[in-house]
C-alpha cells in the first residue's frame, strides 16, 4: 500500500541520512526537509564541509587520529608532553579527553578493543603501532615515560588494557589506568556494586 | 576549560550537523565522526546526493511541493483524479498522506499556518495560489470539485482551516476535512476529552 513519498533523488538523501547514527527513517524525512528548506543556511555549507572531509581528512599515521593533517595537529603540538602517551579506544574518546582538557599528552588510538566474540585480535588494532613509539626514540619524539590506559570498564576495555600492559611490560615505561569510581553528579543508588566497591577501596581523606 | 576537541574543518562539520533536526552536539559529533569512518560506504554518497538536491530540487510552482522537477511529479501525473485537491501545511505532511496512499489526489502546501502569535497572515502562506487553482480553469487542470483540507487539530489549522473555507465560498467547490477520533491502535485513556466527544458524536454504526 505504501509507496514512495518524494522524488527518487529526495528519497535516496533520506536514506542515507537515516543511517547516521541517531536518525531513524522518520528524523532522517525530517532532516532532509529541513536540509531542503534552510538551503543557504545549512545545505550548502554542510554539503561544503563534507566535500571538505571527503577531501582533506586522513588518518595520523603516528597516533590514529583523524585531522586534516598527517601527523595530526595534536602528535605535532610542540606545547604537548611528548613523554604520556593517552591510549584511547577510539577517536571519540580521545575527543571526549580532549573536552575534559586535563592532561597536555599525546594520544594512541586503538580502533576497537580485543573482543573473541565479535573476532578482533591484537593484529586488528593499532598495538603494534604503540609498541613501536614506545621502543624507537624517533628524533620528533622524545622517550615515552607513561602510558595511560583510557579504556572503558568493560570487559573487553578491560581485557584490552591487560593485554596491552602485559606487551609493555620490560619496556621501562609506567602504565597506569583511569580511576573507578562515583561519577562526578552520580547518585550512589543508580551505581552498580562494582564501581561502588571499587569507590570504596579507593576512598581519598577528605 | 574545554578546547576544540578536533581540527577546525571538523568542528565545523560538527557544528552543521548539529543544526539538523533530531541531532545535538553529542549525536553530531557521533555522526561526523561516523561519516570519517564510512568514507565510501556513506560520507560519498551522501555528499553526491546533497549535492544534487542543490543542485535540481525546486518548489513546485502549481503546488507548492518540492521535487526535481516542476511541476512535481504529482501535478504532472495522468492517473491522479485532479478534481480533488488535498491542503496541507508543509510538506512532510504531504508525504505522510503519500505513505497511506490512501487518495489518488492533487495537492496545495500553503507552507505553514496562520498564528498571530507568529505573526503569520494569509499573504505568508500559499492560500492566493490555491484561490487561483480553484478559479481558472486551465488546459492541463480539470475543474476543481472538492478540497479536502488535511490540516493539524490544533488551533491554529483549524483557523487555517476556518480562513481557506470562508475563502472558497461561493467557488462551487465542496470543502470538506479530516474526521476527529480515535487513532488507530491509540489506547482511550491517553485520549483528550476533546477527540473523545468527537469519536462519539461522529459514532459509526457497526
Amino acid at each position: 500500500m505504501s509507496r514512495a513519498s518524494a522524488g527518487p533523488e529526495i528519497e535516496k538523501l533520506i536514506q542515507l541520512l537515516a543511517r547516521l547514527p541517531g536518525l531513524g527513517p522518520r528524523s532522517a524525512r525530517r532532516a532532509a526537509l529541513h536540509l531542503i528548506k534552510k538551503r543557504a543556511q545549512l545545505l550548502e555549507p554542510l554539503t561544503q564541509a563534507m566535500r571538505m572531509a571527503l577531501e582533506r581528512v586522513t588518518v595520523c599515521s603516528t597516533c590514529g587520529n583523524i585531522d586534516t593533517a598527517n601527523p595530526c595537529a595534536i602528535c605535532t603540538d610542540p606545547r604537548r608532553d611528548p613523554s604520556v602517551i593517552i591510549v584511547v579506544e577510539d577517536v571519540a574518546d580521545l575527543w571526549a579527553l580532549e573536552r575534559a582538557a586535563v592532561m597536555n599528552a599525546r594520544y594512541h588510538v586503538l580502533g576497537g578493543v580485543l573482543s573473541a566474540l565479535d573476532g578482533v585480535g591484537p593484529e586488528d588494532l593499532n598495538i603494534a603501532g604503540l609498541a613501536d613509539r614506545v621502543a624507537t626514540k624517533q628524533a620528533e619524539e622524545a622517550k615515552v615515560k607513561e602510558i595511560l590506559l583510557a579504556l572503558s570498564g568493560t570487559i573487553e576495555g578491560q581485557t584490552t588494557a591487560h593485554y596491552v600492559s602485559d606487551m609493555l611490560e620490560g619496556s621501562g615505561v609506567t602504565v597506569s589506568r583511569l580511576a573507578h569510581g562515583v561519577p562526578v553528579g552520580g547518585e550512589l543508588d543508580y551505581l552498580d556494586e562494582g564501581t561502588l566497591a571499587q569507590a570504596v577501596k579507593a576512598r581519598t581523606p577528605v
